[in-house]
């Protein structure tokens, strides 16, 4: 509908819809994979209310020939199949017609493990935009020159490899997502969690106080905040210390150079 | 069906179905999001061929009380809930009642931010074994308690929240299940893409050989496969050492320090 340039009867329009919700466009070989379990918990009630909307556009119809062939076999030989570039532009510029073509308001970005590690300050990022367009490869991959000729983000959930973009794609969009007003019930929970201090986040415990002879640290049950806030310090720091000496390192780095 | 102790007239098994499919064992609050994506294009096909099996159990009835409460608030206070340790207990008993005990041959895994990173290795390695079992969070956590009464594996599949582990859990069974038996068409694809050899992966092409002035660089279509296979390393050398230093740096030191 949004496509539509002909002015509507606007009464169809839930009225507590937010006017500017955030956008993830998706261009994927799998549409019916969409929405998925991000129609789900959280992130589905936050669709139906209307604070995020999914496009999905379907590759297929983009394909060349009787057949609608979207890749074809590898310049130079070896396995597998190459998306090609030209059935991707059409689906790109299809898709791009409506959306900014500034890339810092609207990322443009295809989810590959040879893309830059995505990580909690590029959900943030993206969260700020008004929206982000995922291409989802399939097979060997995607023709190198689309990628340039359209100054494409390469983004990767990871140093692993999976059957499609589709999962990685669903990763940004549910990390993004979360991040939006209104998302989360209680906003003070992306606060104090992993990563948006730079370290992991401490233990958690709930009832019951003993459970298989396993009791609950005794600070927590005190009720006294400023110990029970320096336990959970402590225990972050060295959780990161133990299982991230990368994180650490960095911690400590950003504490001695200042703010 | 496999949980029925009696023996059973064989006959309604499909005759191709390999004897020992690779199991993957969900535990979740959102049932309903599985197989979703695992369900379609090639882990679809390998699951309706019996390359694989996907057991989902819902949290929600193995809750306390009569609204079946599955979490609680955080001792000590703070954002958020906390899933309990003794509901979580019965779930994994649960769904532990017919697995092999010994995790190196059915691992058992929380999906955490805080854990070690998901990675191909780790892919090889859960694909290697008979099953894996991945238990899904969401809200603030799980009771550290149970992760430690079980010696669960966390697992994080990168630097990032999510609102829940299912769309980590749904990466992590893509990865391995790819690299089971039979689930590529072309087994050769998982031998030359990225990480395999510790390097990313190079730029693919295909046709048309000219795309808006855009060509594909010679080499690869002069049939001259060794000057292909030197192309391709220098690229994916190129590649990993301008984007990733810390692959660039690992790879260097492997080739120094022999086999």
């Amino acid at each position: 509908m949004s496509e539509n340039p002909e002015p509507q009867d606007q009464t169809d329009v839930a009225p507590d819809r937010p006017c500017s919700a955030w956008v993830a466009k998706v261009i994927t070989l799998v549409p019916g994979a969409f929405p998925g379990v991000l129609g789900e918990s959280l992130t589905g009630k936050a669709l139906d209310e209307g604070r995020w909307r999914l496009d999905v556009t379907d590759l297929r119809p983009f394909g060349v020939g009787r057949h609608k062939n979207v890749d074809d076999t590898p310049a130079g030989g070896g396995a597998g199949m190459v998306l090609r570039a030209d059935v991707l532009a059409d689906a790109l510029d299809h898709v791009g017609a409506d959306m900014p073509t500034d890339r810092a308001r609207w990322p443009l970005v295809y989810l590959s493990p040879r893309g830059a590690r995505f990580d909690q300050a590029t959900a943030q990022r993206f969260a700020a935009c008004e929206g982000v367009t995922l291409l989802c490869g399939r097979f060997e991959g995607v023709d190198e020159r689309v990628l340039e000729e359209y100054g494409i983000e390469e983004v990767s959930l990871g140093d692993f490899v999976m059957t499609g973009g589709e999962i990685a794609a669903m990763a940004v969009i549910d990390a993004a997502v979360r991040l939006r007003p209104g998302v989360l019930g209680n906003l003070a929970s992306t606060e104090d969690e992993s990563f948006s201090h730079g370290l992991l986040e401490h233990p958690h415990y709930t009832r019951p106080a003993e459970w298989r002879g396993r009791t609950i640290p005794d600070v927590l049950l005190s009720g006294h905040h400023g110990e029970i806030g320096k336990l959970r310090q402590a225990e972050a720091e060295r959780i990161t210390r133990e299982r991230r000496p990368d994180l650490w390192a960095a911690h400590v780095e950003k504490k001695r150079g200042g703010p």
